[in-house]
């Protein structure tokens, strides 16, 4: 039964997003991993609605996180850099740039229905003061701003700080050690200890909550607890997995104990498709699909993606709907009885008509890279406009983001200019992008027109955002956090010098 | 409850095999196929017990179909050609060579155990009198002694027959239209009712039955019945895969409503991988495995594989037994209570240990092209002796194993000999053989000693069967089979001129 709020209104349903770092399309047993060690996220599935059809906003993990939390494109949002045609940017620790005060974030929104919001886990929408995560209406954050990238030398690049809420308690690779050797590392456990703490506190409270819990383990270095290291079949890798796996059914059962998962609604999703540029040891897998993160290929951007919420949604279906991580910003605000701002272009649909209705609704996906469409999705068609993996300078050094893939003029290691005659693929019969259309069929003709009215249509009416990926800096690395003090952990910044960022591919 | 034999001995189980052709292992819904339109195997697994780990023991039709029914390797049952280095081979029309008479065929075993044994859909193993399946132990047939190829002119090569037992009721494109244009055909619908009517009857006579249900709508010239067609996301290809699903989902049904759902063991599986030559709409889905049929790589013999049998098998497992099609074999006599036949060396595992107890058995996965081992599997490892997937000739005319796929001297067009030195794979890590093992690393000299007396014992007792995929003559093609007097549909043979067949991969 739904509870009711301190003014008597009814109360809204708890939201739990669990979003993936780099874990795949295929990484799930639901989704045909061969080894299937996700029982957890496979019972979560039969229990709910699987999307096989659900996207990234972008292929790199903090464009993404801010369209997930803004509702809005990279373009718009300003997750973008300009500083070279369709490059990729995200936000590494000396960018100048971040989560721009202009944007309204899910959790400032929620705050108005009432909610408790906490992050758990990475945030990377920026490093400076201005973009901690509780100015921008997180109530609790246990985590950290980047990557759990390292060790750094604390010289010339300080180590990551955690945070817990305003000030730090510690940085990667010394309070929370990672063995790069092992890949030992407890930080899921302490990811999902933080979970369950705050999923008993708010229910103990009945305060409605918002859990962004959004945990690392599968992006590169990938680490497991003891406990799960060397359990998988399929190395460090599927370890990361299991204890994601793991955690996943923990908080589900804990929902399930307290009496509240008919009022909590859980969404599982990915950031961004499979890192192969680490496979096999060190990313995952985007199974049938094209090339993985860093490109506009299905492989970069279509994610896992399940619904769950017993009584609400029923168990086993599967939606077709195509589906966007930006989706998530909507249709919370929608369980939260909230709408949108009206004051902007919001590109997150509200899927509640989907989920709970069955509704289908039409809409175009947007593959961005920096600031270029790269490619379309409308129904079952794709529309690529632009190509590019990575330059050959790259991929002769070994970069590669297709391993083992190689489509003739389609996984190019030029930018390739398809705008006036875009390739264009039948996701339905060839969901791994090997078989462009023939641009002399009718098929072809008639799809290009549709499409094409969709692009011009958003094309004439975006204002992109004040790219944020642009300006970098040693001097705005994370030296000395709130906190540092206290743990006689300051650093000294260099003096700063910003300059334009540089954006490989 | 088991029945009583007349004998007054309990009853053995009933035995359906489903054997599909060119059905991929990424064709099914519980296997991760993106529109997921197979409710009725997604169901049959979640009822029983999936295997991510089964092979065939050849990437074609007619030395898989071999293998299946004598549980033995082609290169033992004469399933191959010697006529050039590796090559593949099948029974084409005009093959002279057929099952040897020396083999005992599965089910001229089970008669002895008093089952009534019917095969429907596509044969497969030799086109001449002395090959005919009633005079290899089944009593009934519905279907052809080949693929559904054609259509013929009647004059260089006659259209293939279908048969109702020992005689010809008409011939493909005949008879029997499939409409090469649309992809009409109502071949499936046949081969469900004969399948119904063959449980029915036989559930009415008390008689334990083996059913051998090869149908091959999802085998190139694809095909669906009208209330099929245009139905799936994934076109004609889809279109076939669903009212294949459909059917297998009415099969069970009946089983269940007829109340010996207990007492029918079933099992679900391919002939070889997908025909990637024919995507996009004429072929399946392979997952996130290599290349495709023709090939020895994960693609051309994994296998989607589902064993259901309520009350003995528990529901919702998943096995990563490694499995064989030849395994049918063996455990299908398990099932009725007999041996294999000990004068012979038996490939099959009886796989009940497996799926009853949960006991997991080591053993080899062979993969032979032709005269060749091309590669094993061991355990979670792979190595390949010989890679090639065709000629750069072929490959230059557009013929192409691996569309979209290419790992750089593994997927070669010329035959790369490695058997002094294997490429070697870690399967679970990397499904997609993309990264082979460094030969430099103590794993891979680990696991090449193992291999090596695997496949030293393996070599050391083989006896290959005489070849008969060797010899070719335009006179042995079905001109005048039996029961065309009656249909007036007698056609004359040329002259015998036999000649050495050609085999071009
Ligand atoms: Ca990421
Ligand atoms: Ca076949």
């Amino acid at each position: 039964a739904l509870g009711l709020l301190a003014s008597g209104a009814p109360q809204p349903p708890n939201i739990v997003l669990m979003l993936m770092d780099d874990m795949g399309w295929g990484d799930l047993g639901v989704y045909g991993e061969p080894s299937r060690e996700t029982p957890n996220l496979d019972r979560m599935a039969a229990e709910g609605m699987l999307f096989p059809n659900f996207y990234s906003a972008n292929p790199l993990c903090s464009p993404s996180r801010a369209a997930l939390l803004t509702g809005r494109l990279p373009i718009r949002n300003g997750f973008y850099t300009s500083n070279a045609h369709a490059r990729n940017a995200y936000t590494p620790q000396e960018i100048m740039g971040g989560i721009p005060n202009s944007e309204h974030l899910l959790p400032e929104l929620l705050k108005k229905a009432g909610y408790t919001n906490k992050i758990v886990g990475k945030w990377h929408l920026g490093h400076r003061p201005q973009f901690h995560p509780l100015k921008h209406g997180f109530d609790e954050w246990f985590g950290s701003p980047n990557c759990h990238f390292g060790p750094y030398d604390n010289k010339v690049k300080p180590n990551i700080p955690v945070y817990r809420d305003w000030e730090m308690v510690g940085r990667f690779y010394e309070e929370f050690p990672i063995n790069l050797k092992t890949g030992e590392a407890n930080l899921t456990q302490l990811y999902l200890q933080e979970a369950l703490d705050f999923i008993r506190t708010q229910h103990a409270r009945q305060s409605p909550f918002f859990l962004y819990w959004a945990i690392d383990a599968t992006h590169a270095p990938v680490y497991a607890s003891r406990p799960f290291l060397g359990t998988s079949l399929r190395g460090r890798y599927g370890d990361a997995v299991r204890e994601i796996d793991d955690s996943v059914g923990k908080i589900l059962s804990l929902l399930q104990n307290l009496g509240i998962s008919k009022n909590t609604f859980v969404f599982f999703t990915s950031d961004n498709g499979a890192a192969l540029v680490s496979a096999p040891k060190q990313g995952g897998s985007n199974g049938p699909f094209l090339c993985g993160k860093q490109t506009t290929f299905e492989g970069g951007m279509r994610e896992p993606a399940i619904a769950w919420w017993p009584g609400h949604i029923a168990a086993g279906q599967v939606s077709h709907q195509l589906g966007s991580i930006m989706d998530l910003f909507t249709t919370s605000l929608s369980l939260a009885g909230l709408k949108p701002p009206s004051d902007r272009v919001i590109d997150g649909l509200d899927l509640l008509p989907n989920m709970l209705q069955g509704h289908t609704m039409d809409r175009p996906i947007f593959y961005y890279r920096g600031n270029t469409l790269m490619a379309v999705t409308l129904g079952q068609y794709k529309a690529h406009f632009w190509t590019w993996t990575n330059s050959w300078e790259e991929f002769r050094q070994g970069i590669d983001f297709c391993p083992g893939q190689n489509v003739s003029g389609v996984t190019t290691h030029t930018q390739e200019e398809h705008t006036e005659l875009p390739l264009i693929f039948h996701l339905g019969r060839d969901p791994g992008e090997r078989f462009p259309l023939s641009f002399a069929s009718d098929e072809y003709q008639d799809v290009l027109s549709r499409m094409t009215q969709v692009v011009q249509r958003h094309q004439k009416s975006l204002v992109p955002g004040q790219p944020q990926l642009n300006v970098c800096s040693q001097a705005v690395m994370n030296w000395a956090p709130p906190g540092c003090e206290k743990l006689g952990k300051c650093l000294t910044p260099p003096e700063s010098v910003p300059e334009k960022c540089s954006w490989p591919h």
